[in-house]
């Protein structure tokens, strides 16, 4: 399977769509490069990469990208718990600001998932 | 055992002294809440949260406490490759150049600590 | 009185709900830590504090805290023109986007005040 | 004609009108400074400098300030292509998750001009 | 009195000559626009305006530029405990890492300022 | 010629030979995307996209790549005035402090190149 599969999960086809007609160059290294390369790399499971991911984005302030990756490490077997802790953990090295806003984007997307499940 | 101990092994007291001599009240916050409370936090191993404070410090640019949590990661179980993996990851959320300086830092970590050994 | 409601005045209910609700570990972080124990240390006043966080809030780029600050300067005795030179004299230092982006919340936090007083 | 002119097109009424509403002494140092002096020097042709610009924007993450300077570039003879270059290219130097922000944006541009010249 | 001359103190020759010979236009900018104006502003006090600027800094993690004003704090009357306090704040916003940072360069500059005195 | 050969000149068999001892795996992919893949694509040319990768770098702060691209640029055809006003203009962006390092920098970078062509 691939990464993006395993990561974008259903979304895979929307996402390829609109990153494809704003960029197809971009998007091909995005594709190519960052997902089927680099976070398909062995010596670490996606689980872990992902509560990487959600790091990085926490520090840079992505919000789109971050809102995916915290989608991405659910579907990858990270617990609520486990991701609660990455986004708490944060807040001592880039501040409270940054930790905050992406627990309040994590609230909001399992009040999203909970609500498709009903 | 105190998670300062785990992470920082054999420097503990050395750090510690130096710390408490630059400011007393920001190392007793460190210790107490950034160390012996959130680090200490269940939800996530040890191993792991030393990746993820990897992955924050390179997004941070702060090498010397980059230099920290690299041989904390070691010292909690965290192989040279997962370590290695981390860093690059980090490439495609911060960039090449964060990415590279981190890893130079480890190269040189590494050696460090294989002289001490010998 | 608290920290917190000094700085939230009347808005202190609403986000400490809101926070709680969020994640009661983080809201708990930021009520006994960050407010109530390093914002009510003493050796600087709390309009001097303020203007300090509306600063690292406009190098950090976090709106949302960013509004909270300046109002809570404006509550602690900030005036208006202390405020517009805080945010002016950061230009210097982090640039004119987000000088300007800090100024346009300003402007607008103004006009709430003043709306909701008529 | 002067830089503004040249980079707001006209939009600069508008722009300058609402600058000068938020606040006056910052907007003049943006105009006297930013645009009519540093901007307006000699050395770089304004097409390389609003490239430049743009890389800067996308560093900072300022995405309204990115709208008028992707549009600046047109304006002053950059090519889609030059733009679209320039995007891809700062992935390499700060992360795929700024540049594709970037990338998305100028696809808004450009629909958005192609409506208005409908 | 300049306000370079107010920050600088006795080392406002040595900067000067020193940035003149870096880039005589950068220098006139950060000479004419930076201190003569934006820092010489009314309506905040200059020792409000150098615990603002190390905030800045802390963010921004320009070692060199922090050192400066660290000094130009002090001899605009900034107490020791004052810049200790601005600098534990800032961990709350940006974290502890670029915090402990600062606080390891005020320690420093408090030593070389006290064997300078004897 | 290859890309690394432009920018690097001369130095490409020492910086090859260092990077490929820090981290095959990573110096793969600076080679081979970074470098012969996306600065090696059409549509801007080699200067232009060396006054970009500055104008990232100064943003970023990674001192030791701006060197090398600051040496880049000037084997690529760009002028000492030309990067000085890349430099210069990045101040407006990303503030002064940024922007005199970043000068600080070419200033040492020229005097390094004077005395070896000596």
């Amino acid at each position: 399977m691939s990464i993006r599969k395993a990561i974008w999960g259903e979304q895979l086809e929307a996402i390829e769509q609109n990153l494809s007609e704003v960029d197809p160059d971009l998007y091909g290294y995005i594709r190519d490069f960052a997902y089927e390369e680099v976070l398909a790399r062995e010596g670490l499971d996606l689980k872990t990469r992902e509560l990487l991911a959600i790091t990085s984005l926490i520090a840079l302030g992505a919000p789109k990208e971050l809102a995916t990756h915290l989608e991405g490490a659910l579907r990858n077997g990270a617990t609520e718990r486990e991701i609660r802790e990455t986004i708490i953990q944060s807040a001592l090295f880039v501040g409270f600001p940054k930790a905050l806003g992406a627990m309040k984007m994590f609230h909001a997307t399992l009040r999203k998932l909970l609500s498709e499940e009903r």
